[in-house]
């Protein structure tokens, strides 16, 4: 089952707002309500935000009232301007809108082909973004052994993409391949991806996960509980690795306990011209932090930061996987070097 | 305002699981209640709930309707066993008791005498805590410096103790003294002391916090905003801490950045006879991670961990600041070794 589809004009994506507890899937039928749901993160996870702002461009080439081809890429002129302004960090947002834009750009022929066109551009995005998470499902299954309890951070699964996942789809391939495989979830304050999509997920396909809070990592580290660790990416730069806030603080405890880590992530999340510091963390609102729903938690006007993300120095990453294959920190800097 | 208070014959103290949204203040008559608010974290922090005991104890001893010391003796000796067990990893608790039985057995006078004995025991050890939490603050206040950042973990502050605090004495001495410190507060998930009463105290006295969630502990670090940790504990043994959950991935997080790690507890805290192996980690309910008050947050049947504290290895500890001044690790290891 896919997180989103397309059905002739009309987005379905389950509104990962109210998992676990409501399966409620929203409709959506304009570039304004993708990008509305974007931004409250019914949608979340930088493949399948990459995917969701393609077919938000789709839905507005599907219901175009434009008579020419110049009015109509104006339409998605702003409709791509609205989807950029959604979500600062995840590249493959840009990356999806850019790689639309283009094709819609190439079409000489009439009104029609560039609608269909943009339709078509997005689905096999969406079809792509399947065959590039089982293609880092298989790379990455050879790094985990029967046996092995991973840890991971956030939503980087079927959720988080088209379908099948990215960290969660190593783990999924070794599965599927017999390795009796256990997780560790951690809940991932503030939003509780882990809590509310990653346990959600693996209970789901019958993978035992054990839920902790994210201040528990460390101690399930020093009783020997973990043995790889596994995180997706919202964009990976010449030196670090961009993903949701607590990623890094998982990235120097595995460290410190000599437990490899590694990032998956499709090759639509790198940004190889870019350095960590070019990377616009979103600050998110004080709220998530302060209440749980509608319960606060903390003192009236209390101040809070709420960076959504954080950079992992490369230095802590051993490996990334990726549908090409498992490049090595190593094998990284070189393609970063073959990339000046 | 001290946080538990005796009244001739009831202890009234602030239920701290309703703080910050309420502020609502429970009388205790009975040992049997004092056992219960200790067990439902009404009471929390270990100087506070040793400080607690005792008066569970003089509770038992002002009510009692024994007509011989020994049949008083027993209603207490049961009272101490309920007590003993509500939570099993901070010492504080253990030591409140024994001190007061202790006092108690070497009272050779009649009835009366020995029911004040206890009463004047449990106020006395009150008393004392107030004192030498203001000892450790000013101690302590002499490592911070005007302008420092301090990140805490938990609540070691007032809440935690009868008045004042321990790590937070550090913090308000400091203040006192007319550093401008400014703090840092995780929010201390499952049970959120952190934000609920950390950040409450803080403002309550002007001194500026900033809260995060714990997984934003490495984040902020990275940013070179910390300039110490400071942190209490619930027992320390001759080669750890143990303190909350979350703390000991706080002291990796701190070593990795090169930031001091300090730990102030009252000599009350330590437990010098014993190892980390022999430290009983309490391990609280499911619902505190899977639920926020009557929300779900995880699926129904997850598998949970919850730890309530971790053990933090003396290798990651700068210095231990007690009432009788700082302890380096290495002051501290030598004091070790008299011990043996």
């Amino acid at each position: 089952m896919r997180t989103i589809e397309w059905r002739s004009g009309v987005v379905v994506t389950l509104d990962q707002t109210v998992l676990p507890v409501e399966e409620k899937w929203i409709e959506m039928r304009s570039c304004r309500e993708v990008a509305s749901a974007i931004k409250e993160m019914k949608m979340r996870g930088a493949p399948l935000i990459g995917v969701a702002a393609a077919y938000g461009l789709a839905l507005t080439a599907y219901h175009s009232k434009a008579e020419t081809e110049e009015d109509l890429m104006q339409e998605l002129e702003k409709c791509a301007e609205t989807l950029r302004k959604t979500r600062p960090t995840a590249v493959n947002l840009f990356w999806a809108i850019d790689r639309v834009m283009n094709k819609a750009r190439t079409i000489q022929g009439n009104l029609e082909e560039l609608k269909k066109a943009v339709v078509s551009e997005a689905q096999a995005m969406a079809d792509e973004d399947v065959e590039t998470n089982r293609r880092i499902g298989k790379h990455g299954a050879k790094l985990l052994s029967n046996g092995d309890t991973v840890l991971t951070h956030c939503n980087a699964g079927s959720l988080a993409t088209v379908d099948y996942g990215t960290a969660l789809a190593v783990i999924r391939a070794a599965w599927e391949e017999g390795k009796r495989i256990k997780v560790i979830a951690d809940e991932t304050r503030p939003k509780l991806q882990g809590a509310r999509l990653t346990a959600y997920e693996l209970m789901h396909d019958g993978i035992p996960v054990t839920l902790i809070t994210d201040n528990m990592a460390g101690y399930v580290m020093s009783k020997g509980l973990v043995d790889k660790v596994i995180v997706g990416a919202d964009r990976i730069v010449r030196d670090g690795v961009a993903n949701k806030i607590g990623t890094y603080t998982v990235a120097v405890l595995a460290k410190e306990h000599g437990i490899p880590f590694y990032v998956a992530a499709p090759t639509s999340t790198f940004d190889l011209s870019k350095r960590s510091e070019d990377v616009i963390i979103e600050e998110r609102s004080p709220d998530e932090v302060t209440h749980f729903g509608s319960v606060r938690i903390a003192p009236e006007g209390v101040k809070v930061m709420n960076p959504a993300f954080d950079i992992t120095p490369l230095k802590y990453v051993d490996a990334i996987i990726c549908e090409k294959g498992v490049l090595t920190r190593k094998e990284f800097l070189r393609l970063v070097k073959e990339k000046v």
